[in-house]
């Protein structure tokens, strides 16, 4: 907890912060970012919150998100740079990357697991759920008052980082810190609401499409589900409605290696990689060029897809600990 | 609380007991008897767990199941009836109804709004998310010691009642319950994997089968899905394949009542009706002679399918405020 006070006291000098989070943002970074920035703001800073790519729909009901700038970071004379959730200075994106070499005091805060050393204050706790639970702490130790707009981004932090409390690295620490901010007056159904019940028709039409392709091994150790241009197209869905679908192929009884094979363009296949128990994806994907964590994992093939679905379920079968015949 | 203390002693002064939740049993009934069973087995006492019903097979991993007699309750010269998570005497069922009519110190603890008064002592709390909670406290009053097996039993109880902490009943209480259920080692993933990933492939199959069914009214605030007798068997699956598939009806950004039109069989329906914000479908499903709670409720009709889902769905969008025009 000491380094949080040294990096709540380093915060606590800045006056002009350019405050940012990943590429491709998901809940934990916006929900860090704009609980932080908010914060920040109350304390008589001039802040600046932005990433590189666009926000993905369901995110749009955050406290604070109208001041997110979505692209290049504005050029101004900032004192200091803070990074959340980002493992390595690639995943900041070209714009973001070019403050690392700045004469800015770089506060880097993240919990990915071999997250790569960079900035003046680095904190890093792989045991932390969500970035949102560390900057929890952070305000905690700073003293400063939560405001229900950071309470609403950071329980949104946990939630989505957590798959609501269902992922292997929730901990206590993490329901108590969700009981503070329910505490807060945090409108926990809106939010799930906004979350998980505000979908497009055509992300539930596409899960139907998908789940008419699915596939089991003779073993029944893998299970895949195939999306190509033609069947997106056909169900009137976009290439982010197939989010999370690859979850599916896994949730089935006996199956311990997920796979969905989305054509992102013809002949161009992005293949995901889920695994429930004991199969480390990161590994599996690695031949393939691909990589991510040890229960989720990605590449991106390009050729025939009935030969790529054959190397790929073979590698995963055999991963998986089954047989092809 | 101290209701709940009046409770322990009468349980402490139990010698043999029988124990049982409602029809149709869920996770926080069986997790709820579960835990309390084997507690006070370990307390020395004689104790029969059962139900009318048989046990859903996402149950079949809970500590102790194997004690849980489905059926008729065994005949015994019992002290003390223990009665868990029902609203009504109803929904014990027949089997067990008649026990109410013995000589026997009844204890009834319900969570339910509007729970009927019943037994010697009734402890029935509308704020507790899961009778889990009650039973979790009542153990702590009793000063008992919490074994890892009752701790599984409460885990469940808690997040099947809370749909994993998005639902309104979620507290800041049950998040600070669940960290102490995880304290005390409960493997919270491997929980989760028996509960949402060890579906049949039938279910999956029969989730695509209905999703292709998804239409929306005119006015968009009502979407609902058909499942027949020929969807479900062409998919390969059966009735309780279909359950919770009606959520995803509801999951629609706009939509206020989703609609599942599920022929049970030929020419009868059973219609589930879920509400987002400000339906009350307990209200909406009672004219069709049905009900439920606020949010989720259910009614069965016999006829021809085109009426049916005419009736019901003029009367869902009236009440959400829509238009058929």
């Amino acid at each position: 907890m000491n380094k949080l006070v040294e990096i709540g006291e380093a915060i606590k000098r800045s006056n002009r912060v350019l405050l940012c989070g990943h590429v491709i943002p998901d809940g934990d970074c916006l929900g860090s970012v704009l609980a932080l920035g908010l914060t920040l703001e109350r304390l008589g800073k001039k802040v600046i919150m932005g990433g590189p790519d666009p926000i993905p729909e369901i995110y749009h009901f955050l406290p604070g998100l109208d001041r997110f700038i979505v692209g290049e970071p504005p050029e101004y004379e900032y004192d200091t740079f803070i990074v959340l959730d980002c493992s390595i200075p690639e995943r900041l994106g070209q714009g973001y990357q070019e403050f690392l070499n700045k004469d800015l005091v770089l506060i880097n805060i993240d919990h990915h697991e071999g997250s790569q050393p960079f900035g003046d204050y680095q904190y890093t706790d792989p045991k932390a759920a969500a970035v949102g639970e560390i900057i929890l702490d952070l305000l905690d130790v700073m003293k400063v008052q939560i405001t229900i707009e950071a309470a609403v981004n950071l329980y949104t932090a946990i939630i989505t980082d957590t798959g609501s409390f269902r992922y292997e690295n929730t901990t206590p620490g993490t329901h108590r810190r969700v009981a503070l901010l329910l505490e807060m007056g945090v409108p926990a159904t809106d939010i799930n609401i906004h979350l998980y019940e505000e979908k497009p028709v055509a992300a539930l039409k596409i899960l139907g499409a998908a789940l008419d392709t699915l596939t089991a091994s003779t073993c029944g150790k893998v299970c895949w589900m195939t999306i190509t241009r033609e069947i997106l197209h056909k169900a009137g869905a976009l290439d982010e409605h197939t989010e999370g679908l690859v979850n599916y192929a896994r949730s089935i009884k006996g199956v311990e290696v997920g796979l969905l094979f989305h054509e992102i363009s013809k002949d161009l296949y992005k293949i995901s990689f889920r695994s429930k128990n004991s199969v480390d994806v990161n590994k599996l994907a690695a031949p393939f060029g691909g990589g991510g964590h040890t229960r989720a994992a990605g590449c991106v093939l390009q050729g025939d897809l009935k030969i790529i679905q054959e190397q790929i379920i073979t590698a995963a079968t055999l991963a998986a600990g089954g047989s092809n015949h």
